[in-house]
């Protein structure tokens, strides 16, 4: 520990993610890049942020000028520490959180869906040189699960699936106290499971996947079949449809609509059960834009996930919510999860285990507005 | 080494399954527990069986027998050692295959198809108490898994799938070098992964599971409705139905016979589609009873695991049969896969590195008599 963070109110925290309990020290810097903001801020061991900036992405400039965006965004954050901090004793790293398919090891994006210019771009080797601080990379959704692994609701857990319900459907495997990348990084494509094999043709080749019935881009489209069958039901997204869900059964047409919610339930059971049976976890996290809907799915969701699951059912599977949604237009998972990159390996370090179960799940940001727990025997 | 393996010619073997070489001196006994025989041999570090007992597994006896029975295998074994192995010195460790549901931390079967009162059962503080040898028990597909590892087809990839199809559909995964084992030692479950939602019911609480149509125990019942409608196809079993599918179409109603075929392999495509977009793994690897008929479903479910899998279609997925299929009625992947759970073991030790790539496949059991290979351009 340095002279000042002894000093330091923020720094001298308890970090319990590494087995025993480990004193973690200093701050690290999270960076979350999206398609089209980016965000950063400084984070403390306990999850706090300070700082936190948000800036365009701007992808039209080119991959070259988005890096260097990124690289400002550090320069950025660094010239206004928190207190007490100083960067050049106190920073344990910078973590940047990017979409797409990451190359770990050899530090390269292979291909990103909102950038259609990073074909095997050495992000990790351009950002290493540009910042005078440790650099930590992965995909977004591995940064938000890893987020959940020491800020979050899966504190306990060594073996866990992180699930991102957005435009698309996303996913992470946490698996033997790491997350599991897969052998190109694309380890966790549940989005694309088959749910429905005589299902709509999509532009991945599949049909019937999960992603149909339980993205935001699915529902829409559910939506509009809705409408054009019941002109009464005036919702237009996702969002507004919940709306109408919540007056219950006294509205007209209610039931049609509970059936769009079943059915995403419904699918979502049928990804669940088949991810469970392959991985035996130990929970399932739950996050994105539309998670907010869970009331509307999750019924349905558990009980197919455990009628189909027979390894669900034999290890009591826990189905959780993020504890690290947005809790306001800035704090979210995303620069929480990428300043967990950093913070792992620090803990890792100190400790020279492996990341390994801690008995409490304490969630270290606290307000966070959504948070459900469903075991085994609720279903 | 030893004095003794050193004067050995089967000792001095090079076994490269740990990254870089490794030279691996010494025996393993392997010994493969099953519903009806158990069996057992002397296995080189090069996959050659010595004196390879079956007996009788005689499950009605109740577990301490069967279990007792196991250490007299083994006592049976060490009676009649290899040429020039003298056991106190030249043998590594015995290991088991059980099937069922292990806890390897505890060393428990926590239960067992094939063994109702196997519940919770220290089979490992058991054998180690009763066998003057170092003790590694696992699940059988695990073992298996390993097997094909240390001496099979898949010496190349830290990340496969073994997948066997036999009276039922098992899996192992086999991630970032090891057996992952999940939670619970319930990891692999592929079996009850759904692939036809509106499928019919099954006794699991799933319905539509690929074990219906592609499993023996599910093809038997195709095969029955089969006949129903044309009597005219006298297939008792998949054998049979396969030996049918050779003649070819001058044979009448092989339409409907080539359906059954079909069905199977597009069911595995799913199957194999989903487990390939969660994980991404570089090779699957297909062994147990019904895999002879490879040709007949093999190019429909790579076609359907190419289409629905954008994973398998970016990593290049390898789908491989076993090169450890039993070429006699002993020589078979069980005695040789349990074998390899201690010399895996013995590698890590000698090498103090997690198993990592070698270059070259080269199957170390001659005469393999199955060995099919496709590409993800050969779809």
């Amino acid at each position: 520990m340095t002279e000042s963070s002894k000093k330091s109110p923020v720094n001298a925290t308890v970090s319990d993610v590494a087995g025993k309990v480990v004193t973690l020290s200093g701050w690290a810097i999270g960076v979350d890049l999206g398609g089209e903001n980016m965000r950063g801020a400084w984070v403390s061991p306990k999850g706090q942020l300070f700082d936190p900036i948000k800036w365009e992405t701007r992808v039209g400039e080119g991959k070259e000028k988005v890096l260097n965006r990124m690289v400002q965004l550090v320069e950025e954050l660094l010239k206004n520490p928190p207190p007490n901090c100083d960067p050049a004793k106190d920073l344990l790293g910078v973590g940047f959180g990017i979409p797409g398919i990451l190359h770990i090891k050899k530090g390269l994006v292979i291909q990103s869906p909102h950038f259609p210019d990073w074909k095997r771009f050495a992000v990790y080797e351009k950002l290493r040189k540009k910042i005078k601080f440790p650099v930590f990379i992965d995909n977004d959704a591995n940064a938000a699960a890893l987020g959940e692994k020491v800020f979050g609701v899966c504190k306990p857990y060594d073996h866990f699936v992180y699930v991102t319900l957005g435009t698309g459907i996303g996913g992470a495997l946490f698996l033997n106290g790491d997350v599991y990348h897969g052998s190109m990084g694309m380890a966790g494509e549940i989005g694309r499971i088959t749910v429905d094999p005589q299902g709509a043709p999509e532009s991945t080749g599949n049909r019937g996947s999960v992603e149909l019935f339980a993205s935001s881009s699915g529902l829409q489209k559910m939506i509009s079949d809705l409408r054009e069958r019941f002109p009464n039901i005036r919702a237009n997204n996702v969002e507004e449809l919940y709306e109408l869900w919540k007056r219950g059964n006294k509205f007209e047409n209610w039931e049609a609509i509970e059936k769009v919610f079943d059915d995403m339930g419904n699918a979502l059971g049928i990804m669940l059960a088949n991810v469970v049976n392959t991985l035996d976890p130990q929970a399932i996290c739950f996050a994105g834009g539309i998670v907010h809907t869970w009331k509307a799915f999750s019924r349905k969701m558990i009980q197919i996930t455990m009628e189909r699951s027979y390894v669900a059912r034999h290890n009591k599977l826990r189905i959780l919510c993020t504890s690290l949604m947005k809790n306001s237009n800035f704090i979210e998972a995303g620069v929480v999860g990428s300043a967990s990159l950093v913070f792992i390996d620090a803990a890792r370090k100190q400790s020279s285990v492996e990341i390994k179960s801690v008995k409490a799940p304490a969630p270290a940001i606290a307000g966070a507005p959504l948070k459900a727990v469903a075991g085994a025997t609720a279903a």
